[in-house]
C-alpha cells in the first residue's frame, strides 16, 4: 500500500497520516518526491483496504502495490532517483557516470597514476578494492587498511569520488570513513546482516547483482537498505553465471531494460566483469549505454599485464580514454551526456 | 591448417594445392577472398606439418588454425563476409540490415500490412513464418504452403526480400523456393541432416542460436553449412535459457561481441524474443547495434494484442517506427548506417 | 477433456462418442486401459463443458484436464503404461530394463564383444549408435547402414534387443527396419518433424530430454509421438546442461521423480552422459533406482580408452558387472527386480 | 605441498618440518591422521621443489597436490574424515546421520512435538531455524535468542543433537553457545568473514553448497575453515538453480559423487531444498543414501499446511517415518546402516 500526499500536504497532516498506519500494528515509510511525499507502508499480511487512507486530510491517493518490493517500485515513486555522491549526481537525467580504476589497489604509484589517467579521460570516480573477497583463501585479499589510505591519497590529489567495496560489518565504519561510494560486492548481495547495517548509514550504496541473483531478488536486496532509511542506492548489473563458458560471465542487459521499468534507482553495469575479455568491454559499455544505463564501472591498470587480479579484463589508460569517446558518441546518439 | 595463396596465383597454382591436399586423404575448402583465395583443410586427425604446402608454387603461408571451427573462423578469413541476399547486403561496412514482420503469417490483410508499415518504418525485408514449430502439438502451425503465397504476394507489393523458416528437409524445397533468406530456428541448430542439406544449396541462410547452445557450438553449426560450400551464412543471436525468469530469454549480447572477433560471417541480433518484453524490444535494439551487430530481426504485428502467436512480444508499426529512429541515432554513433 | 468409458462399454458406444467428438470439430484418442477405455479430446480452445458428453451411453466420467499435456499424463491414465520391445517389458512392475554398450558401433569385433559382456552380466538390450549426430562436422559420424547391420549380428548372436538412435527422417526407415527400440537423441526432442513421423510407426521409442529441455517440454514432445497414436513412448533423463562444468551435465534425478507423477509412461536414465566420469556412473545408476527409475541405459566398451566417441564415461565389461551388483541390491530394497 | 610423516614420527621431528616451512615465509598446516600426521603448505606462490622437505628427519613423503584445494583434498589426506558432533559421528563408516526438523522453530509446542516425532523415527539430531535469512525484509525472520532456548528445551527433552543457521557474525557466539552444529546457509557460503570466524571455532559446521556455486567452490568455502583449523567440516548438498521451473531447485546428486572422490568430508545432502515438492523428498532421500551420501536433512514439521515457512516441502512425522524405512532399506543394499 502507498499512500500518496497533496502536493501541498502539511506536516501535520503527515503525521497524522503515520500515526493512523502505526495505530493498525503496520509501519510507515516516507519517500521524499520533488514535489510531494509519499508514504510506503510495510508490515501488512495481505492487502489493506485503500478506503482506511483515502479519505485522510492532505491524502491525494491510497494504492495497491503488487510487487514484492514496495520502496524500491516505479509503482510507489514514479520519478528517478538522483543519487548525490558527494556532489557527483547520477540517475535521471544527471550525466552518465563513469567510475574506473583498478580491480585492486596494489600500491601508490599504481592506483595515483591509474587515477590520474581515468580522470584525464573523463571518469568522475575512482573504484579500487582494498578488502577484496576471494575464491581461495591463499590469494591476494586486498591492502586493507592500506588500500583505504591510499584511495584517500589518489583522491586528493585528482578530486575523483572514491567508490570501494565493504565485505562485512566488521570493516564497514573503516571502509564508510573512506568511500564516498560504498560497493557491495555480488557475494554479498544476500548478505542480510550486512545490508540493514549498510541501511542504517547515510551514504550512497552500489549494490551489485549477484552472480545467480534475479532480477526480483536484486530489487528486494535494495528493498532491505531502503526501508531501513537509506535511499541512497545504485543498483549495478555484473553479468551472470549461464551455460556459457567463452565470457567469464553472461552481461544481463535485459536487466537494465527491466530496472529501469521497474524501479526509480539508478541502474550502473559493470562490462569488465560482465564479459572478462580485455577487446570486447568497449562494445559492451556502448551497449549499456545504449540501453538506458546511467553509469558505468570500468576496470583500468596502468599496466594490466602486470595486475595482481583481473588483468585479463582491465583496459590500459589508452584504451579506456578510447572507450570513453565510443561512450559518448552512444550517449549522445540516446540524448544524454557522459 | 589453412594454406594462404598469393594475391596472382593461377588456377593452375591452386589446383596444384588442391590435388596434394587430396593426395593426403584430407579435403580442401576454397575460401575466395576480395584479392586472394584460402583454402582450408579439414579432416587431419592432429596438427599437419606447414611445410608440406609452404614451398609449393603460388602460396603465401601456410598456417596452423586452433579453434575447433575453421571455415568460419576469422583465423582463416581475416576480412568480414558480406552476404547479398537477393541484391540486399549484410555484413561487413555495409548497411546495418532490418528485418521485421510478424511472427506468424495469418493472413493476406495481416500480412501485407505489416509489410507496408515495416518498408514505409525502413525495413529492408519480411520476417514472417510459415511453417511454425511449437512446442505443443496442439497449437497453431502455421498456414504453411499458403503462408509461403501470402509472403511472395506481399514481397511484390513491396520490395521486401522475404525470410522464412524452413523447420525440416522435407519442405525446404517448397520454403527455399519462396525466401530470399532460410531462417533456421533455434530448435533446428543442431539439426545435422537439415544444416547439411541446407550447405547443398546456394541461398543465404540466418542460423540462430539454439536456446541453451554455447558460441562455440554455434559457430560449428555454421561451420556444417559452410564446409558443404554454402558461404552465405548470416549469425543470429536471440537470448539464451537462463535462471531468469521476469524476460523470455536472456540476450546474450556479449555473444555478438565474441562472433565478431572469432568470425568473419555477419551476426544479427533478435531483441524481440531476446527480451519478450514489448516495452523493452526498442531499448535491447539499440544495444545490439551499439555493440556490433549487423543487422536486427523484429517481431511487428499490425495488431499485436490479437496475434495468435508472440503478441506480448509484438511492437505495432508506429512502435517499429520510433525504434528505427533510435536505432538510426546509435548506429551514425558506432559509424554505421540503417 | 478426458472421456472414461464404463468397463463395459461397447464398440457402439465408444464410436458413437468418438463421433460426437468430431461433430464438434475437435479430435477424439483413444486410450485403451487394462479394463476401460479412455478418450482424449485435443483441438479445443480453452475449457470444454463436462455435460456435452457426461451422459452419452457407456460414458462413466467426463474430466476436465489441467495440464497442457494430456495423452500422457496421468490424469488422462492412472495405471502405468508398460511399454513392449520385442518381448522385454519396460514400466510399471516389469524388472528393471538395463540397456548397455558402446557410445558407436565401431567394428564387428568391437560390438560382438561388447554385446557378449553385456548380456553375460544382465543387460536385456543392446545399445550402440550407427548414425551419430556430431557437434562438429569433422567427428567420426558412425558406420551408418554398415552399423546396422553389425547390430543385427550382435542381436542374432546374442538374444539382446537392439536400441539405437534415428537422425532424421530420411534415414528412419532403414534404422527402424534394424532397432526394437527406437532412441531420439537429446539434440533431436523438439525435432517436431521427426516425432510426427515416428508417431506414425507402431514402434517403440526412448525419447531423450534435451539438453536443456524442462520436464514439461519433455512431456510435450512425448505427446507429439502419442498424439499420431504410437503409444509406446520411453522418457530418457541424460543431465542438463548448467553452470556447473567438473561434470559433463547435471544429472537432474528430481525429473525422474517428477516424471513418475506427471506421467504414466516409464522413465529411463542414462548416468553415462549424466555425469560423464567413468568412476560415478555406478553411483549414480544406483541413484536412478532409488528414487524410481524403470530401466537404464549405461555405456560400456570392451577397451574404453581406445573407444573412438565417450571412452571418458565408458565402463569396461568387469566395471559393468559391478555396476549390476549395485544396482539389483537397491533394485531389490525399493521393491523392484533387475 | 603436502608433507606426510612417518607413523612414529615425533613431536621435535615434527616442530623441525614446521619450522623450515615458516623459514620460508610460508604457512604450515597439520592433519592429524589415524596413524600418523600429514602438513599442508600454503602461501606458495608457484610449485614448491619437493627435495626442501624430502630429506628432514620424520619425512615420509613430499607431495605436490595439483588442486586448488589442499587441505580439503582426498590427495592431501586419503581416508575419510569422521566429524562428532556431540557423541554422534558422520563420515566414514559411521552409520548415515538424519538430521530432521522444521524450517524455522515456530513456538514450544511445535519445535517439542517435531523433536519427539522424528526422535522416534530414528533422527539423532534436530534442525530448526532460530535466525531466519529471508528475501526480503518483510518476511518471518525467526523467534532469534527465544528460538535458541526453544531447541535447548527441545535438545533436553530428547537428547536429539541441535543444528542450526548462524547467519552473521554478530549472532555467532549465541548460536555456537547452543547449537552442537553450526549450519552455514546457501547465501553465506562465500561470506568469508563468517567462513573465516568459524575456522576460529573447535565446533562442528555443515557448510551448504551456494545455490549457484560450483563443486570446486564448495570445497574452496571449506578450506577457509580447515586453513583456520576448524577441521570438523560436514559439506551439504541442497539443490543448485537451472533453468528448470518445476522443482523448487536441481538436486544435484552428481556433486555427492563427485565430493566423495575428491575430499576426505562427510557429505549431506538436503532433498527437501533440492526437489522442494513433499511427495518427492522420500526418493531423493533414497536416492542421495545410493549414491554415497553420508547423511540427511530434511524438514519435518507437526502440521506442514500451516508452517510459517517451507510448508510445501515439509513432511508430517508420518511421512519421516515412512521415508526413513525407505532410507534404511537403500542403507543396508549399500553396506550402510542408520
Amino acid at each position: 500500500m502507498l499512500i500518496v500526499l497533496r502536493p501541498g500536504a502539511t506536516a501535520e497532516e503527515q503525521r497524522n497520516v503515520t500515526d493512523r498506519i502505526r495505530s493498525l500494528g503496520l509501519t510507515p515509510h516516507a519517500i521524499p518526491g520533488e514535489d510531494r511525499t509519499a508514504i510506503g507502508i510495510t508490515g501488512n499480511k495481505g492487502a489493506l483496504d485503500p478506503a482506511l487512507f483515502a479519505c485522510l486530510p492532505g491524502v491525494a491517493d491510497a494504492i495497491v502495490v503488487s510487487q514484492p518490493f514496495k520502496l524500491v517500485s516505479r509503482e510507489v515513486k514514479r520519478e528517478d532517483t538522483v543519487v548525490d555522491v558527494a556532489g557527483v549526481r547520477i540517475g535521471g537525467n544527471a550525466p552518465i557516470a563513469v567510475m574506473a580504476g583498478p580491480c585492486a589497489v596494489e600500491s601508490e604509484s599504481q592506483i595515483l597514476e591509474a587515477a590520474r589517467g581515468v580522470a584525464a579521460a573523463g571518469a568522475t570516480m575512482l573504484r579500487g578494492g582494498a578488502f577484496k573477497p576471494r575464491t581461495s583463501p591463499y590469494e591476494f585479499q586486498g591492502l586493507k587498511g592500506e588500500g583505504l589510505k591510499l584511495l584517500d591519497q589518489a583522491r586528493r590529489a585528482t578530486g575523483l569520488r572514491v567508490v570501494t567495496e565493504v565485505k562485512d560489518t566488521e570493516t564497514l565504519a573503516a571502509v564508510a570513513g573512506t568511500a564516498d561510494l560504498l560497493q557491495i560486492g555480488a557475494r554479498n548481495m544476500q548478505n542480510f546482516s550486512l545490508l540493514e547495517a549498510i541501511g542504517e548509514l547515510r551514504k550512497p550504496v552500489l549494490l551489485k547483482r549477484g552472480m545467480s541473483s534475479t532480477i526480483k531478488e536484486l530489487l528486494m536486496a535494495a528493498e532491505y537498505i531502503v526501508a531501513r532509511g537509506n535511499h541512497s542506492v545504485i543498483l549495478c548489473e555484473r553479468g551472470i553465471r549461464t551455460f556459457e563458458t567463452m565470457t567469464r560471465n553472461t552481461l544481463d542487459l535485459n536487466a537494465v531494460a527491466m530496472l529501469k521499468q521497474l524501479s526509480h534507482l539508478p541502474v550502473v553495469v559493470d562490462p569488465s566483469h560482465g564479459i572478462g575479455v580485455r577487446a570486447s568491454v568497449a562494445a559492451m559499455a556502448r551497449a549499456a549505454v545504449a540501453c538506458g544505463a546511467d553509469g558505468l564501472i570500468i576496470e583500468v591498470h596502468p599496466d594490466p599485464d602486470r595486475a595482481l587480479s583481473d588483468g585479463m579484463q582491465s583496459l590500459n589508460v589508452a584504451g579506456f580514454a578510447e572507450l570513453m569517446r565510443g561512450v559518448r558518441a552512444v550517449a549522445a546518439a540516446v540524448g544524454r551526456t557522459v
